[in-house]
């Protein structure tokens, strides 16, 4: 079967972002953060609320219906809202949702938002949750039952097949706390060398601290609309150019599932590259910078391998030749990522690339940038968009 | 701010329905039934699973995510799979959001399913889900904590206000059952009469049992796909014409959200009503049958008089008229509906008009029957649409 593809270009785009503090210890509702995130992203776009009529979120049950901010804000006019369930895989496709409601008519002015307390809530990581979800009901009791013991295993079929070392895992990390540090929303920003790396405690083999992302309470938010009417708004559209959702085969959630890949040297992206950069007439050498989702470092290793930025097996030595830092090729997770900014399930990358693309970026700005990737995922489902100034 | 409009006409068709038995103990998992029902739709589109690429749900948190039945299928190239969270009143709606990623080029051929235990598993209309959902918590303490609670008051309102009466209720709740006496997938088709309908005990006043939906366990699916493929399949394709989904002000899900409605003499289709129309092309005297989401008897009044196809407050008057009955002006419910099919949160709507479209309904076919409305929701939101044979 031939893969459908996004057919969208460039019609859609990012008018307004808006996020609150990353924080340990909000004290505060998913309500409460999600509607802060939101309304920044109205006031970023100059739009009112009552502009608005549609809202897409997503969340594992840890978050509040749509609606409920539509009712928090005074939006009295929404028309299409929807929740879905899902996590990274699906924080960049909900945004190409968003503009497919949108050309079918369904809204106008979309609001997608992403809201968790995964630090002092419900935190996703852990294996209370797993069992509470039955996620891992028949791993759970052969001691399987987080998301960094699978993700683990994944990175030993790496670490087997092509001989990526701990070093080169290292300097993921070490690459996006170097950005961290010249963001000041990032959580982490104290310096970091590869002697930290190393010296970081051991959570599951072969991963230190280090290469385990964030737990991180907070929310973002993005306002899209069409591009004719984001050129009337505050901001410099950011332009959808292209994006693909989904994977290979054995594409559930499940640790089942994600044991049953067939080579976790690779993920999802190996699967949607083609669509992808078809999509959005473009590709990776075209890229000014590229957000990663960075739940590991390893999965850093498969999307730049899988979405062609070096070839399978090679992100290791790529990414010890300086290739992903701010001054490299193709400078990475500008912000610091899940690994030093925060977790918020991959959203942040998103609200990076628009302000690396806007050049407000700071002292992090990528000179020039006009063309970026954002991925959403990191095992058997994920998507990714190419967005432009 | 001017309404969005569905604008896909014609451009999308449902090629597949399938469903599993409607029982009050199925004994069975809600992944099960889903299974079921999605791999029916495909046998009766004439699909092989792996021709599948997208697959949509909906759920309150009591079903499984839409890729566990990919991988239970052995759908393997599954590129957009969304899990919605919502009610009936988004049962429509997510029909609707099928087309739209179509239309943006994310899926080709997409599966959506709804699968419930509502009656042995977890039961939605009890007070102990909404207390444990959180729906209820500031009216909780007063004792409000059920739909059928909530959607009295809101009919108390209609009869205070138009002075509908219990035998225009109850001659909802006949005629339905006088279609599912038609319909073999029926739960309820035991003959009833008004007499049997004012003898059944009291639930909540103004509520009789026989003014409440049935709970069920099953599922329901269908095949959505573009007309133009829809054509080279088994069955002949039925039309989506037109759609809209929404409300108006105050469309959360909560008891807070349902009490502050301005009116309840009215519900969401009084607002998304002139869209859908539009976006037809079509009014109600064109629709050949209208089955209506009854949660409630009452609901199939604010349908009718929120859709127009009588005036506001002349609800009860008409249906004592016969218009509703399956030789009337505009047959409602043609299958008994969820007052006595099955209550698979409204979806089961889609699949009898589907049925009445094809001309396969049996006994209780709509002689020529050529356009029809389905309706999904019941209060603060909704969506509606337009399908054609």
């Amino acid at each position: 079967m031939v893969r459908s593809m996004y057919r969208l270009r460039d019609k859609y785009a990012i008018a307004g972002i808006g996020f609150t503090q990353f924080t340990k210890e909000s004290g505060r509702t998913t309500r409460s953060l999600a509607s802060e995130a939101c309304l920044n992203a109205l006031i970023d776009a100059g739009l009112e609320p009552d502009e608005v009529d549609g809202i897409i979120s997503f969340n594992m049950g840890d978050s509040d219906p749509g609606i409920a901010i539509a009712t928090e804000l005074g939006i009295s006019n929404a028309q299409y809202f929807v929740d879905i369930f899902g996590g990274g895989n699906v924080a960049v496709a909900f945004m190409l949702q968003a503009a497919a409601v949108i050309e079918a008519g369904l809204a106008t002015n979309v609001l997608c938002f992403r809201s968790m307390n995964g630090r002092s809530g419900l935190r996703l990581g852990g294996s209370r949750v797993q069992k509470s979800q039955g996620f891992s009901q028949y791993t759970a009791p052969f001691g399987l039952m987080t998301y960094p013991q699978a993700m683990a295993m994944w990175c030993r079929r790496h670490i087997s097949k092509y001989g990526t070392t701990a070093k080169q895992l290292g300097t993921i990390a070490v690459n996006a706390r170097a950005n961290a540090g010249l963001n000041q929303r990032a959580m982490q920003r104290a310096p970091m060398t590869l002697d930290d790396y190393f010296a970081s405690r051991p959570i599951v083999d072969p991963f230190r601290m280090y290469d385990i992302c964030l737990e991180s309470d907070g929310a973002c938010a993005v306002l899209i609309t069409s591009s004719e009417r984001a050129k009337d708004l505050k901001q410099p559209p950011v332009y959808i150019m292209g994006g693909a959702y989904g994977g290979g085969p054995s594409q559930g959630f499940s640790f089942e599932d994600i044991m049953r890949w067939p080579d976790p040297a690779h993920n999802c992206f190996k699967y949607i590259a083609q669509s992808l950069w078809t999509s959005a007439g473009a590709g990776p050498t075209d890229m000014d910078f590229a957000e990663i989702y960075d739940c590991f470092t390893y999965s850093t290793i498969m999307g730049l391998e899988g979405l062609g930025f070096c070839a399978e097996g090679e992100g290791g030595p790529f990414i010890e030749t300086g290739a992903i830092a701010l001054d490299g090729t193709i400078p990475v997770n500008t912000h610091g990522g899940l690994l030093s900014e925060a977790y918020i399930h991959g959203f942040n990358h998103t609200i990076e690339a628009v302000e690396q693309l806007r050049g407000v970026a700071g002292s992090r700005q990528v000179a020039g940038a006009s063309v970026g990737l954002v991925t959403a995922g990191a095992m058997t489902s994920g998507g990714a968009m190419v967005l432009r100034n």
